[in-house]
């Protein structure tokens, strides 16, 4: 329950800085500290938003899951043909600093979730969500899944491996797996 | 540069504790002595042959890329046919519990491997292994991109949510992704 005195801008400051600071030493090293002087905070106004440690976590997550919700709103419809609803679902591939951030930090969820079950109901969640968002958009339940899969896929490879992995390769295996799904 | 004492038997039972111990309680909780009591030896027996736990999660790491390379060798050529050969990929997704825990493990590297250019360099090298198989089997490039791909979002869900993912239902959602790419 959100406290009285609790301003959502603050709470989604701090937010944002606990994913920029995974994004750049991952979660296991992550320091409440280190998050409050990125949002030029002391750790008291920080822990006076949150508990502790993992409840900060959740809104990092639920604020790159809101992100991801946004770019799926962002992909056009059926109408607008085959490349262009490829191309609307690779912007949020990691091909820009932003996204590739938003990805190393989903990558360090996944590997916090393994051994805690609040975070994957948490994430279960989300992909319900999304999963529930692709079939009111006429994909059937097998196809949805097979559409996250290979974003996830695609993202993670992307993610361990940026060098290697430009915006246009991510775009072609994307194109390879994905086109044969759209109408 | 392994020492003059090291037996290859202890260092494998050491992984493989490891392996048993990230797919319980993750990387972060991971404690050297926990992961020494699971092989009945002492901390100090574990410490004589990895200098600390970075070079242990390297060797499980390791570990679990040899049995993905050997499922990959099991994996049945063009002629036996599509769903035979999807059969076979199908056997390395999270579909059983053995599998289901280095796939847990899988996930806790790629967490960690966000904050470890080691880890991610070990990571490509393994990777660019698997492409090259693929291939050697007759993929081109993009296509074995996209295998892998299909096979890594695909794992990770079910590893994420596993009561909801079946072998039944990996096995459609690769069926989805993978047969257009397969002779």
């Amino acid at each position: 329950m959100p406290r009285v005195t609790d301003h959502p801008e603050r709470r989604a400051a701090f937010a944002e800085a606990a994913i920029d600071a995974i994004g750049v030493q991952g979660i296991e090293a992550l320091r409440l500290r280190d998050v409050a002087a990125r949002a030029d905070a002391t750790t008291g106004a920080l822990t006076h938003y949150f508990d502790g440690k993992d409840e900060l976590l959740k809104a990092a997550l639920d604020t790159i899951m809101e992100r991801l919700l946004a770019w799926m709103d962002a992909v056009p419809g059926p109408e607008a043909g085959a490349e262009a609803i490829l191309d609307g679902i690779a912007a949020g591939l990691p091909v820009g600093p932003e996204e590739a951030r938003d990805w190393r930090v989903w990558l360090a969820f996944w590997g916090r979730a393994v051994a805690s079950e609040a975070l994957r109901d948490a994430h279960r969640a989300h992909y319900d969500r999304i999963v529930a968002r692709l079939v009111a958009d006429g994909f059937d339940e097998t196809s949805a899944d097979a559409l996250i899969a290979a974003v996830d896929g695609i993202g993670t490879r992307a993610t361990m491996d940026p060098e290697l992995w430009p915006a246009e390769r991510q775009r072609a295996t994307l194109a390879r797996l994905v086109r044969p799904l759209l109408p």
